[in-house]
């Protein structure tokens, strides 16, 4: 970390903040600038608050130079993360694929479609039992119900089951019931949600928020990871941006970005991000030439009755024509489907 | 609502969908364009599924009219709320003054700045105990202990006591301690802790998303007085655009289209919008000049060595300054401080 | 298009504003809602000017149904337009290799270039001779100069020539040198010039703008086709959005989106929207999955040295392994290199 | 300057890099981090091209301290830049005012309008001859003629004329008809209009693009100044974010922070901003309170029926009532109008 001081910083403001940087740990380098003098710190600098820093009125700014992360970070951690759930993996040659429908809705709805995705080849089966909707006047989700239901499908497929929880207070629940506990967008920085979770052993889905950059996506996992927990799948689904074309803008560059960064796996959910069922094919084929580790697709069985995110669904013979089109892409990579 | 139907929609599709809009208890207007069918749809469209409707495949797009909001809407609550806690009022002729350091640190310094911005003429204080933060490993709040600290200094001042709730587990705290129960930018969309706090019966402070649109923060409202609770008072704090200079944007603009569009209050942050101390002054008095009903500002005895957030925080001596000059561009709008 | 109404409007206001609309050829259909009178109008409706009808203080919203541009519309022009540059093509089954450096810099480098990506299966050459630049202290290109080294080039390996036009002024000389005319990003909505170049022969490669949408790029390439020039490539090169650890957020979802609303082909360029050599490859190959008619890459045989752009350029011989690596992709989607 | 190494760099690499900085004329200081080595670049660093040296395979980063701007810099030019416009000022105590019509549309238009602004305290006309329209269907603008009619409405109101070019094309006519040459949002990085505004002597009025950075403005306002041309007005005047209930997002925090960096006038225009007529008087208002040193308001005698932007424009009555109520906030600044 380097900090900028102000132009005309007295020697005695100067030597006050290297007294404390020093008692902090850190060994001190000055540099002198034409107008402005410089203070490299060197050390374990993650320690250190930053804004506390930037607080103090001589400093003009404050650099860094590593990132602010320690456990998800590839250069503590060079190997790929790989996270075996019931011998269904996530990162890896193995490209993992979620699918499901947005919400589960009945018994039949459930297995017919879990039955169809099995066949087809997704590893696990993804169905909301408790849905964030934006307005408190839309369908909430089957609840503990929905859990249920999920159980039924597994017991018949053998898909280890990825579903969405939104406080706390269902925690145990979704330990024993759900195989991967998924946080959703909205949740990417509910810290309170983030750090039970990281004391449970359950592998943790995280997705990235609508307006978090990669870093912030980054610290959320390190939450989890600093909590104990180190199964952590991170999940690009879109970003807002002024485009309002598609419903969020997908950020392909974050896969391979991610995959610089850290050792953690990283999939893609083409369905939310666009917002667009004719678009899910074409940016799954992206999300597989661009490094992903998996996709998360919603397939439902009949989307224009489904109860939530129906224009975004596939039907499970879409779903087929695509998963045989991205195994040959995976197989250019030297991955498997 | 209308709807859009894609060209070369077969009369048989139209008629199923018609049918079915019918027997949710709309009227139907058709009306044929030169290349698109379109339906009006009449009465309460905000028991419809809007995603549910744009999942038919024949729908080309959905076109809202009315407001997907009801209870916070303007148009059916022509008169402001104004927000009355102990005396303190948000919303009507007199500006509310939230002020107070990020966290609460210690007695003394809780204390200090309580006595200080009471003289001043502040009209809340405000004090984090539980503190978001995007790294596990800075300083979170004082927890339980914090709300203690608070109260002592309301004790000392008569102040109502504004602070953020992170989660549900503590709700009966809050309940029981704080006067104004803020809910942080991170967790506006967090519908669990919306969903309980609209059961309760105090006052609470929403603050917009860093990427939440103007709908959205109503849609959130819409959620705390769907439960019952009518006391929501709205705050702009800066909203998440490429620029980098200011930590967020500030949307001034946000305060008329609030006000044109609902009956709630809303204030402005300024401290955590632009995240420096030197741009405090020029924007609160925007915020006032742009018609907010209150202002919420950073407020420290010590900003270098406040645990978080210095970089924006604000003198007792300086606030009072700023203060004084709010008093004049409020009188220009016929309101006092 | 839609004309909603404000409540409480007038018969006598809403009649003026149908007298107006029947006069400009447009038929009329009216709607009354619960709360708002609609009014669709049919025929036309890109002869009308739409800011001019929501100045109308009656007027609520105004709802488009139909796209704002004709020539560029698929739905008027089903067929994929190819465009032919002395037989290298862009659109159609065979990918579109564009490849070179940033700026010309010497007939040395020009040539070294041209004559390796020749080999390799590029299909054009790309090379800036006028360069637009943040700061006006960088090197601003060699201008035309730099034109006569790329038809050096030219006249050596007899790839076509792609430059990109920063004004009117160089018009003519870029008529003659230059066989497919770039307009760049931060030109996009410079209508002066793109009505200038309505007029030429000459095909357009035209860079959506960095904060231009989807929408607003057909726009502008309505402009150069409502000027008579049929010829005319989109560019998807990245956004700019909140995200900064890439230079701009690539937006491979517009590229289907394109593919539905124009008719015209559309290329990538990863090498702008990323800013950094090493994501070249993942988001090539992720824009060949998804569909993009061919790519623009920066291509130096000395990165390090580079005038301009180095960081995000990559090496003939990288080059070569990843147009390797894209045929194969290119195959499985029925296309060649 | 702070040139950031990757780890591992070796140390013949590190001794090549310095030596290139050497010949650059800069001193360089080394400093050995944990895991990084850094080299702090002493001297005139805005010679330097920093995608060059970003271009170096060894760096990874790049940290610039000193702005990369000159003319424009406050540091370099301390007082505030006064541009005197025939007695009409930009700058300083007293707030100007500029107001008119979207468009120039005929004599009697142009003359009522610039009359009636007059009386109430306006001291600049502004009106479009040539207008930047998103469609290539939308009225354009009268051209050379409509320069003619502002000339008449000058010669009658003795008010200085704004209005804005599109091209180098008609340099020659602004320079002789127009007192303020207006570059417009969409044309602040055409660099080649900015070159040749930069040999001119006349004032320009530099609109910010939708999605510059407050850097960037300042950079394209040193390339004017680079030219020789020392009269630059700056102008904030809405940035694009997700949110779409205003046409666009006005940054009032620009205001403080270009005061801070830079000695150059900049004013605000609310109207276009917003893009909604009732929002121009909060905004004025917000933009007085805020710092501005002046607004641009769009003013036309009958809005429903104006060629464009008419949504966005108030009447001359309006006009008045606002001149009125922000005169009262500049007293408070200790400005006048």
């Amino acid at each position: 970390m380097i900090i900028v001081l102000k132009e005309n910083t007295s020697k005695e403001e100067k030597d006050k903040l290297i007294a404390k940087m020093t008692e902090l740990g850190l060994r001190v380098h000055e540099s002198e600038g034409s107008r402005h003098h410089l203070i490299g710190l060197v050390g374990d600098t993650s320690v250190i608050d930053r804004e506390q820093i930037k607080a103090n009125r001589s400093v003009e700014s404050l650099v860094q130079v590593q990132q602010p992360y320690k456990l998800v970070n590839r250069a503590f951690h060079p190997e790929d993360t790989i996270i075996d759930v019931n011998g269904s993996t996530v990162g890896g040659n193995k490209i993992a694929i979620m699918a499901g429908p947005c919400s589960v809705e009945s018994e039949e709805q459930i297995l017919t479609i879990a039955k169809s995705i099995k066949e087809t080849g997704a590893t696990f089966l993804r169905g909301g039992a408790f849905k964030p909707r934006t307005s408190p006047y839309s369908f909430q989700g089957m609840g503990v119900e929905g859990l249920e239901l999920l159980k039924l499908a597994k017991a018949e497929t053998g898909l280890p089951i990825v579903s969405e929880i939104m406080s706390n207070e269902y925690l145990d629940r979704f330990i024993e019931d759900v195989d991967v506990i998924q946080v959703g967008a909205r949740n990417m920085q509910n810290f309170e949600l983030l750090k039970e979770l990281g004391k449970t052993n359950k592998p943790i889905l995280l997705k990235r928020g609508l307006s978090s950059t990669i870093e912030e996506l980054l610290m959320s996992a390190e939450y989890i990871m600093a909590g104990g927990n180190k199964d952590v799948i991170l999940c690009e689904r879109g970003i807002r941006t002024f485009e309002n074309f598609t419903r969020n803008t997908l950020d392909l560059s974050a896969i391979p970005a991610i995959k610089k960064l850290s050792h953690l796996p990283v999939i893609v959910d083409p369905s939310h991000a666009a917002g667009m069922w004719w678009m899910v094919e074409p940016l799954s084929k992206a999300a597989v030439a661009v490094g992903a580790d998996g996709l998360m697709i919603e397939v439902h069985n009949s989307p224009e009755t489904a109860k939530c995110d129906g224009q975004q669904s596939i039907t499970p013979e879409r779903f087929k024509e695509i998963v045989d089109k991205l195994r040959k892409i995976a197989e250019i990579e030297g991955k498997t489907i």
